[in-house]
């Protein structure tokens, strides 16, 4: 740890102002798990009722605070969360069960909840034992600070690679009444076990039931964490979470309880602009990353084998070096194309860098310009579309590019 | 082309003595297709009634070479085999086409082969179309000067990034008749389609006919082409072609006509040994590369499971850097085998670097000795080795690290 790495050049340049969540609170610590000088736990307390839903890793080997989330997650309900960088809990064996179940009856002491209503999540350096001993007394000191609007702070408590912390918020009309979402998120590698994770929570007052909450995050984390790869690397922590308090039904707005509900339109149309807002900060905070590269793929055969296509573009490290060096390389386009097993017609191809054609119908443009190609690849974002020309499948990825700075971040350790 | 790049340091030490192949006769010369100042051009001439068979890339975008090649096999016969470097006649559309058809022609003419009978390869830069009017003269000449001991010279001819040629060879018993197994190899990307390409080319005078040799092929790449990685990108040139002019026949080896016949066992292992010289070569000069890794992975569902959980190791980026930093990161490890997707039981999972167990049943290894895993961390092979502890499954792969040098190769064309 070499001091502070500089705020990522891709970071936005300025913060919403994040509002209250009705029913929400937080308050952030320095516990000592690994960091010095820095808040490393996170409490969030919230009111009784709160209805809770959860997307997590796809890994065989999660950590053990995600096993615990995925399983209490059954009773649909949930009064705290508990956040902390600086170790993952993960590939901790029994003794990672234990912390876990230790720190839950600690959280439960100091809020007074039900251990069952208790959520979990752990970021950074995975293999290490937690010392969930570190949490007692600083729990109940936070249960006792919390307050609603302290969003800076909870995104900074849980950052360990990151450059920038992350938040997003938006409103929505349920019933005529408006309703907010708030949300925070940290990741900065997609995502090394070592010392990253992608970890997002999102909190609402809207009166949505759990099952329907559910629904709708498992579809909206499709376009907007499952839309992102930085270098195509799974943590065993990823956990992105949507709590609902509920407080607004005392205003007015209608309890949600089906996910076909005809109210549920604009707050879902809300639910995604947050989640993509946090989604393309965590690639705009990529270890090493200098572009912001969107990939649309259109024109495929179906939707997913639009999205392959398009993580296997973003996932290449030959396109993404390429974006690095500033290089209008659609040769490694091609082949990403071809590689992703997808149904593809050479002679259909086209390619494009921004709204320069660099190759259409499988050969380079008539019309092909260097130079306008080359002034696409120096700007700070870089769109990459790709028209296959044989269906109507379509869908859009983001990454960042490849750099040797992130080679440094992530080998240097020794050097 | 900044000069020709360092040899990498992983490079063979020394050549094996490549023997003619009887039958087989090599002939290289200067195009000028891209390059200045050096052979470009290989052509191969072979005995009449040579068998032959190949393995293509699965790339959807494949190049016209790629395609005249798969459907030429067929006839399960070949005389001639051109390859050249400097530009790959990929995503070149009908020109492309019509320059394989046209380089088929003047080889048919120089060699006094049937178009029929000539294989093409092309490695190099894509989406320029290739002037096949440059092999016009340079094909005649090259018949007339073809000798059976040119390896080196025909390995160097098809170099692109490659900072080494690749030659191997072996000797098999077929009913107690010596015979010979020779073969060459490029590629240095896995594979950039801009500069490099896997292209290997084997030679045989055992009489074996083409669909014993077909299927042979198809499963000794199994564990040799197929299970390598240097960054996970495929090209839409990847050729192997295996070629046997059955002169040992005179010599009193007995014909095959069936995969199942006992005396072919022996021949087998032969090829099975010079695909994965060969294909060990092609990792030892990845770009960039500094570490040779082998990585072992037993005890999965499935040998397919394995292999699936060793690509997932292999291809990772954080992985690779890792051992770029020489650091003993056994986390990422963990991170590799849970996002491959297949069956795994963190709390049966062991790790090794080297003879150093790292990790056991889910948890780091007690006795761990941070001293020893370092140590094999700085050789230049490391080999990592995961039991999971579930099954019987087992696959090898290799791979090599992930380096500033291969960012640099990649991304600085523009810098």
């Amino acid at each position: 740890m070499a001091g502070p790495a500089p705020i990522s050049p891709l970071a936005p340049k300025s913060y919403p102002d994040m509002p209250a969540i009705e029913g929400v609170r937080f308050a952030t610590g320095a516990a000592g798990i690994r960091y010095r000088d820095r808040t490393d736990v996170l409490l969030v307390l919230m009111n009784e009722g709160t209805q809770v839903a959860g997307v997590f890793t796809k890994s065989k080997c999660p950590s053990a605070p995600v096993d615990w989330c995925r399983a209490k997650l059954k009773n649909g309900t949930a009064r705290a969360l508990v956040v902390n960088s600086g170790n993952a809990n993960a590939f901790t064996g029994k003794r990672g069960v234990d912390s876990v179940r230790f720190a839950a009856r600690l959280a439960a002491r100091a809020t007074g909840a039900r251990e069952s209503e208790i959520f979990l999540a752990s970021t950074g350096v995975i293999g290490e034992p937690l010392d969930a001993g570190k949490f007692d007394g600083v729990l109940d000191k936070l249960a006792a600070e919390a307050k609603p609007d302290a969003w800076l702070d909870a995104a900074r408590a849980i950052m360990t690679t990151d450059t920038f912390p992350k938040v997003a918020t938006a409103t929505a009309e349920i019933g005529g009444v408006e309703v907010t979402i708030g949300g925070i998120a940290k990741g900065a590698g997609m995502i090394a076990p070592d010392m990253a994770t992608m970890l997002s929570f999102v909190f609402t007052d809207a009166p949505i039931d759990a099952p329907v909450l559910q629904k709708m995050l498992s579809k909206s984390v499709q376009n907007s964490f499952n839309a992102i790869t930085i270098d195509s690397d799974t943590s065993t922590s990823d956990t992105l979470m949507l709590f609902a308090t509920g407080t607004a039904e005392a205003r007015g707005a209608p309890r949600i309880k089906s996910a076909k509900h005809h109210k549920l339109a604009n707050f879902e149309r809300a639910l995604d602009s947050v989640l993509l807002d946090l989604a393309q900060q965590v690639v705009r905070d990529g270890e090493g990353a200098r572009k912001f590269v969107e990939v649309q793929v259109e024109g495929a055969a179906s939707d997913k084998a639009a999205k392959r296509i398009a993580l296997s573009i973003a996932n290449s490290p030959l396109v993404k070096t390429a974006i690095a060096g500033e290089d209008a390389n659609w040769g490694r386009i091609v082949m990403a194309v071809g590689k992703a097993g997808e149904k593809a017609k050479r002679d259909r191809l086209s390619i494009y860098f921004g709204d320069v054609r660099v190759a259409h119908k499988g050969l380079r443009d008539p019309d092909y310009d260097e130079e306008k190609a080359s002034a696409v690849m120096q700007q700070d974002k870089v769109v990459i579309r790709v028209d296959l020309n044989i269906g109507k499948g379509r869908a859009t990825v983001w990454t960042c590019d490849l750099t040797k700075e992130y080679v440094a971040i992530n080998g240097d350790y020794r050097s």
